[in-house]
């Protein structure tokens, strides 16, 4: 596996890579990587001929009272998990490579971000926007992956692709899980031994709101007061949101009707975890 | 010359060129051409392989009190122009392809789009840039070519050229003038008799201007007190700005020093027109 940090360089394996009839595969991930990243990096492997993972910890998407300083860093590791998923290509740029002096363009998606972690996180997606059309751009790839984990950011993410008229796939993977239901994240390192128990809440919260759906439950207000009081039998958490709403636009569902996203955001003693899942008819 | 209405046609199109070794020259327009745009068709067309201009009348660009209605078309004349000064293609996308229903990026430049224009017009460069970058997707050419005239919007293509890593490179030219002096503009076509006498004082303002650097005046306050004295002049001439600035960051200046943009914005019997020239030790 070659790693390139160089945007030009880049730029030029990509097009070589094309030329001799390759096709390019990308999945941009800002390290600490864990099942979750590597299973997009296999799907990746198996559909396209080359693929090109980035590891870029993007300021622009960290809010001022957030956790980019402390954000896990564990690039040996990760370059020998990519390694071993099949990766060609480590793609390892710098914020000064990045957001060069004088850089001031943004692109912004409106509507959807302002709702689930637009609402409690208002620069996130502008600086993962803009983050990602800048790999993209660099990278030139024909499909890149993207995680259901981060479930508005993948919708985000489309939108802009179909927008801007950029030519090139996205795909999706579905979320990774430990074998106790807590799905894969990076943050979860940050969590205590306390803090892994009671993080279960939220996975066991979307399975309990799920099985209503499955057994007849319509109504999104009964969900969301269920799922409310699973989370808070926590002492350790602190909601963000608790959302039963439409998988593309995420406005509020008042009933469930062919298919809604379940998605939550929760504190687990100072660390801000996410999950989610579809139900309704037309289960995903 | 041949004309393309589809957004993968003209994708097509331009891969095709490439393929064949064509390199790609792109001069984006709103039609009503005069000669500054086919300067920039005929740079192009010396340039590069393959030329390729675009008609569009960008409904993101104009304000709601802004001449959106009733700007120029005249479409068989534009394409007739376009022939003879040796454009190969002619795209021509429509609004519904361009802004589909539930379009929603934008492309924002910061600083620079708060001054001069974007000051009097808050959603104009919004509009220009996200459909800008638009048009740089579909019809990827190597060259894509801007006229001076417009400096504040060839300064904010090139920011977010680079700003979001676009292979093209950006190229412009120089402002074409009537005989008498008058900057051409599409809108020139708004002018009546009186108007069109009137609008010679734009013009008249940036050469008295240039003149006095050029006899060694330094205090840009004098310099734009002269130009709204001459201005002033014209019972039809209502001023919008007077700008004595950075010609990158169009951050008003004190004193000339190595390089200046001079700007002005100046309505005449309710026509909108703008012109500008570069001054100081270091001149274009």
């Amino acid at each position: 596996m070659r790693t390139i940090r160089n945007l030009h360089e880049m730029r030029a394996y990509s097009r070589q890579a094309r030329r001799a009839g390759s096709t390019l595969g990308f999945v941009p991930t800002m390290g600490a990587l864990h099942e979750g990243h590597l299973s997009l990096v296999r799907q990746s492997v198996a559909r396209c001929n080359v693929t090109v993972a980035s590891i870029f910890i993007n300021p622009a998407q960290f809010g001022e009272n957030e956790d980019l300083a402390v954000y896990p860093v564990d690039l040996e590791n990760d370059r020998d998990l990519l390694k071993r998923a099949g990766a060609d290509v480590l793609f390892l740029p710098t914020a000064a490579d990045i957001y060069p002096p004088g850089f001031k363009t943004h692109v912004t998606v409106s509507d959807v971000t302002a709702r689930l972690c637009g609402k409690s996180r208002p620069m996130f997606f502008r600086g993962v926007i803009t983050v990602v059309l800048k790999l993209l751009n660099i990278v030139e790839p024909d499909t890149a992956f993207f995680g259901e984990k981060d479930r508005q950011q993948l919708e985000v993410v489309k939108t802009m692709v179909r927008d801007l008229n950029l030519d090139v796939a996205i795909a999706s993977g579905p979320i990774v899980r430990e074998a106790d239901g807590l799905a894969m994240s990076s943050r979860n390192r940050y969590l205590s031994e306390a803090d892994r128990v009671s993080a279960l809440c939220l996975s066991r919260a979307l399975s309990a709101a799920s099985q209503r759906v499955r057994a007849g439950e319509v109504t999104a207000e009964n969900l969301r007061r269920e799922m409310l009081g699973i989370i808070q039998k926590e002492g350790r958490a602190e909601v963000d949101y608790i959302s039963v709403c439409d998988p593309r636009s995420f406005e509020e569902k008042e009933t469930i009707g062919d298919e809604a996203l379940i998605a939550l955001a929760v504190k687990i003693g100072g660390t801000r975890l996410i999950d989610n899942c579809i139900v309704g008819g037309k289960k995903k």
